[in-house]
């Protein structure tokens, strides 16, 4: 498995009107690699990420672009034992998985995932913002859930007593699920929010545990479009985060019935959809 | 032209132990929309984007996948007409692109862009880690700078003077391209970071003005590999980041000959590669 962290020595400089100063002490970076992902002989995409759960990464990844529903149909994944850097190590920088749909004529569209991966989704023949066409995928019914205001900015903070990787590099996103009392299930960390939270709902559906009914996916980032839909594809019944949400994000999570609150620091928060307990 | 904010009332909620206040008033969110991007015919990808400067967007998108070189090659670009929403207005979210390379014999290989626009890069037959491979495409050779500390920590600030969609939504990126005795020549803002320095990037081609040497590329984000490949793509001869900076960034700057520093906040930065003046 790679490393997650790197350590350098890092000068760090101090800049005044009459004077530089510079002090150079060890420091430690968030490592970024890439991983490339086959699905049946197929390369699908690399995705930029820290190495470490990449078996939950593509797991989630997966299953938020509707290629599998359950974690059985992935029957195996395997690091490509070819892929070898220049010290003949293995850089487990390429996985291949074997998919086979439960339901046979369920039809593997990689094609149609590449070309759309990088946003999640088709726009239709020529286009469209329809809430309905982009979040064309079909996810988990949403349980609607009346969350406790007081365990919302609750979240955060327990959200932020996990973040290992960000306390060594203050560069990293984290992803974590909590229940409705405000328990925190499960934490992971990557240099890209989405790996975040694939990690996170990979980890549950190889646990068997979707739909993730009455849980809340915490981000420390902000909440985009695309981090709706994987809660969407997941069950997810409420997303909260740290940061700004987008008008895209919104409208996904008001017209899936998930609920949305953005900007969670100290005890406020905005509330931008579903109601509260 | 789509909306870059959109105004909303949203409830702000401030939770204690015993009691819950909520006021709702007028905010304002930044605008995520899809950008369907065709070229020749081709759809080649969706970027989730903020409206607004969109060709600048595509002609920084393109340069940076190695599709073109220079802005002629992007012969037209065109929003679909059939690209219509429920209100049959057009939703100006479907670019078609018609790009012919300079030299015929030069071939655009949109399957390959295609297959890995997540990342900017492919890895080759069975994957590497290897820099050289991820920084295949051919971009401007890098001319190295030794820029003024105090010039650095100085752009920060004049990135968030112009950063006015920030100052209203609090969730969007920003990209400024400065010169190095400190003048911010253009601000580019929206809900991805990529898409910000893609605009900057684009603007500048547009106005044939690549390659950007002399400058430096001012993040108000995170500095990761990406964003190094797309400066390394126009010429830029170094990237300064508000957040931190991955280890696959450091690295591509080192090999690139490109300056970079992180954590550019108050009157202190870490320096991670290139030489100070």
């Amino acid at each position: 498995m790679g490393r997650i962290t790197q350590n350098l020595q890092v000068p760090r400089v101090v800049s005044t009107e009459s004077e530089i100063f510079v002090n150079t002490r060890p420091d430690t970076v968030a490592v970024e690699e890439p991983l490339e992902i086959r699905v049946n002989g197929t390369a699908l995409t690399t995705t930029m990420r820290t190495p470490g759960h990449d078996i939950e990464l593509v797991h989630g990844l997966l299953l938020a672009e509707g290629l599998i529903t359950d974690a059985s149909e992935l029957s195996t994944a395997r690091y490509c034992a070819g892929a070898v850097g220049p010290d003949n190590q293995n850089t487990y920088n390429v996985l291949e998985l074997d998919v086979f749909p439960k339901e046979p004529l369920r039809e593997l569209n990689l094609v149609s995932v590449q070309r759309n991966l990088l946003t999640t989704s088709a726009c239709g023949v020529c286009g469209t913002t329809s809430i309905e066409q982009l979040m064309h995928k079909k996810g988990w019914p949403i349980t609607p859930i009346t969350p406790d205001p007081r365990v919302i900015v609750s979240l955060p903070d327990k959200l932020k007593a996990q973040q290992k990787l960000f306390d060594k590099t203050g560069g990293v996103h984290a992803a974590g699920l909590a229940t409705l009392d405000g328990e925190m299930l499960l934490v992971r960390e990557d240099v890209g929010r989405h790996n975040a939270a694939d990690k996170v709902i990979g980890n549950m559906l190889m646990a068997g545990k979707l739909p993730l009914e009455n849980t809340i996916l915490v981000m420390s980032s902000r909440a985009s479009f695309e981090l709706v839909q994987k809660a969407a594809m997941a069950g997810i019944s409420g997303v909260i985060a740290v940061g700004a949400a987008t008008s895209l994000a919104i409208e996904a999570a008001q017209d899936s019935g998930i609920f949305l609150a953005g900007f969670v620091r100290g005890n406020k928060f905005n509330h931008y959809a579903g109601e509260l307990g």
